[in-house]
């Protein structure tokens, strides 16, 4: 069985790309060593790309309450729960260098209630879960419960927008059949 | 009972946003006659409300195979599928506007398979539908599917990106328990 | 896209109906200015018709705990969860006039947990639903939760009976494609 | 573990119900040799009593392409689906007589796709579950199946009222947490 | 309509099989009367109908807090929400049986929740059911549940391991179109 | 947050265990370098634990017409669509092994639709998954579909049962919390 491709849409040359967008992919790998393919599925639309990167730099890079690890936990979790292969392995991998642990994200990804998470971390993906599944049901209770764990209003903010951000992308990634690639499988694994 | 307010976070005063959100949120009453809280209960957070209205802006009022009324069918009915009031009342508004039809928006937000559209709407709808609820098990059939009611790969991209992107807005409406406007129930119903 | 027709069954003249029929349809439109396509599409079977009728009255026309537009909430947040746009349209005007309230069919169709109703009004909707979705997890605290806002257990039955009632009605609605008349998507909304 | 009573409601007495309503229960032991319980627990309410028999004997007793089996196949099958004892066991029991089967009942109402019946009763059973839990879903071509299996439009009716009518039925009787009469158990099982 | 075979695939003459198999399905009708087809359908296939009937056995035929009809109990109840027709029908002939009961098993069958049953007894089914359907949610305040009902944690171990070998029993049962012997229908209703 | 024990039950020591268990446990590390944890946790009752594994010897290591990594495939969709993080974690490290791809587990695991398989295995997938999740629905046409992909009917039996077998698995896996040992995370990642 030969690889799928990238994305089932015409993948653009990071070379004919516009400065602005090739800057921002080109700078990924120095750090990770790779442009991870999420970059260049959806660059064949290069307004919805600026717009998606924007709004996950706002949710992903920012401080706060949640830590980075706690925020890649929220993906991972809605991303496993809406069978996104991309997101799951890529954040996923993400999740195990924020977290600087091997095996929290396989873990989470399959039943986050039977991972090794704090109750803490564990009211938040309830909530996580709740928006992504049933955002229709939230109610006041949901805030109460996570300010009796000791999250902010600024907090509980960010873990439904971060779960509704990747409720866009699970779907966008499933929609273009975007492929993960090889190097995120292994990454985090090795604690080295 | 006394109405609810615009959001469950506190709203910014328009005069002290940043002039670019303050801009465009000013030109909407231009042509609507008045603000929709989506812009008001989205800057409490203000790099989410430009990557969001970015977004929007990219996939609502691009050119393209799709018109804008067939945008906003996709919009009814996906977030009458996840029961997101804000969404299909402010949406159902510019729907009747947008196709001149009072009657369809009503029927396309609780069941689009018997409202009066074209069986191509409806194979849209289908497939917006299916972006928005079961994503994981889209497959090529289902392109061969569009691409024989006369849809384009970039058509079809329009059709998931916007039901992709109203899952996120779907999300973040019903988790600020954001307030329709009361302008919009009645907007686009008289014809006239 | 043409109009669909009032139902996928022929649909009676009313001058041939038999005269217990034909004085009741009649006597309709004398309030209302027309008549319903309910009276029409079920007419198709006039032994059923006689049936529904009488139940549909024994319900919604009775005195009781419940003023007329809670009995007409019911319908609507049953009928938005079965998809039922004939139930939803038309009673959503009758709400509207019942409940001389221009918004509040809409908010209850979509989502009733963020319509601008009372708690008690909430717990009635609450019950109603799981009459509707899950009758059969029914149990006594469903009983106790009532009682505690108040409701007569003769309220009780009533909120359960409408709600078993549009169980059906949304059903024929849907088999028949029952096509709710024009004039129903304005009524009510002006505030005349 | 004691038994439970007929209804969670008061059940009247036969002696003190109006004139048409015992006539009518007091001609059924003459048959069945027993008054069922729906009899009694929905005369708790006689105006929607009346309805309700009315609304059974227009469907469940008139002539047509449907034998008077194939009828109590319907409510069996869709009683199941909505886990309503009363009338599974009920009409299990009336099912077993008309159709002269003891085993085709418990069949039905497990799992009607692996009962000992035709190929057309189980595409009547198939738009009968439809009906029953998916009724917006119905189109056009469900009707073309059951046309194909030389089902009549009237025919089709009769499918679909008596799956609506039971709908209201079995949420009726989980409401009032009916109790099936002890003689329902043994009927038409002995073949004698 | 004539019936359906014990099997979709073939089933093995008893005197072919191996002298170990032999003996234990010759034992049975020995008690019963009749050879159940669950030994005959899973026998197409020697080492998985050792290993089924060796786990069924330890589940079923040993001492504990569960009365052997309460184990019955589990069977037809989570066989009944897995639409597994031998299951019912075949474990609903023994719970008849040994609790000397002929209406609980179709209490049971069709929902526990309105059988004539104990409280203790539905905390059982609760967890019971949890596990065939929910597993994946079972959390440590089921076990207090149980607990307060006077559940041991090897009673509690019974209850997850009845259901979870049943939830194999009824797969392979739907799989191969298990057929159940017509003796189960009437068995244990006389109450003789 | 420290690690979760290797169930929620006593876990015995290999030493006291009867002597057909300890050498079966023994003999495992001999290939993998370790107990898995699922011989332990289920070690808590020793009948069952021998059934359990004659069942699983019975499937995974047989001759027949599905290879040993297909054998692997069916345990790791069917436990991702359960939840079952052991199974999936440790079937995964399995499947990685015998198929000799370090990618194919986590993305079956997460979505198999999209993984880099064969449609013959797609096939062998859907079904499984119609075992695992809706087995009342198989029907003469699944069987059709697998033979069609060169599926014997003693191949269809394989991939129904190990789908039972493991939906008994994932059950007792997710009832004991069973912990998935921490070398099966990296397994077969390296290609080495």
């Amino acid at each position: 069985m030969s690889a799928k491709p990238v994305s089932r849409y015409p993948v653009p040359d990071i070379a004919g790309l516009p400065q602005d967008m090739r800057e921002r992919i080109l700078a990924v790998p120095e750090k990770a060593g790779f442009v991870p393919n999420v970059f260049l599925a959806l660059a064949h639309r290069p307004a919805e790309w600026r717009a998606f990167f924007a709004y996950h730099d706002a949710l992903m890079e920012k401080e706060g309450g949640l830590t980075k690890a706690e925020r890649e936990m929220i993906v991972v979790a809605t991303s496993g729960a809406n069978q996104c292969q991309y997101c799951v392995v890529a954040h996923g991998a993400i999740l195990r260098i924020r977290a600087k642990n091997p095996l929290v994200a396989d873990q989470v990804a399959v039943n986050y209630r039977e991972a090794d998470i704090t109750p803490r971390q564990k009211a938040m993906l309830d909530f996580a879960m709740k928006v992504s599944r049933h955002s229709e049901e939230i109610a006041e209770a949901d805030f109460e419960t996570l300010r009796g764990q000791g999250f902010s209003d600024d907090d509980i903010w960010d873990i439904a927008a971060i779960s509704a951000l990747f409720a866009l992308s699970n779907r966008m990634a499933n929609f273009t059949g975007m492929r993960p690639n090889e190097e995120f499988y292994l990454m985090g694994r090795t604690g080295r």
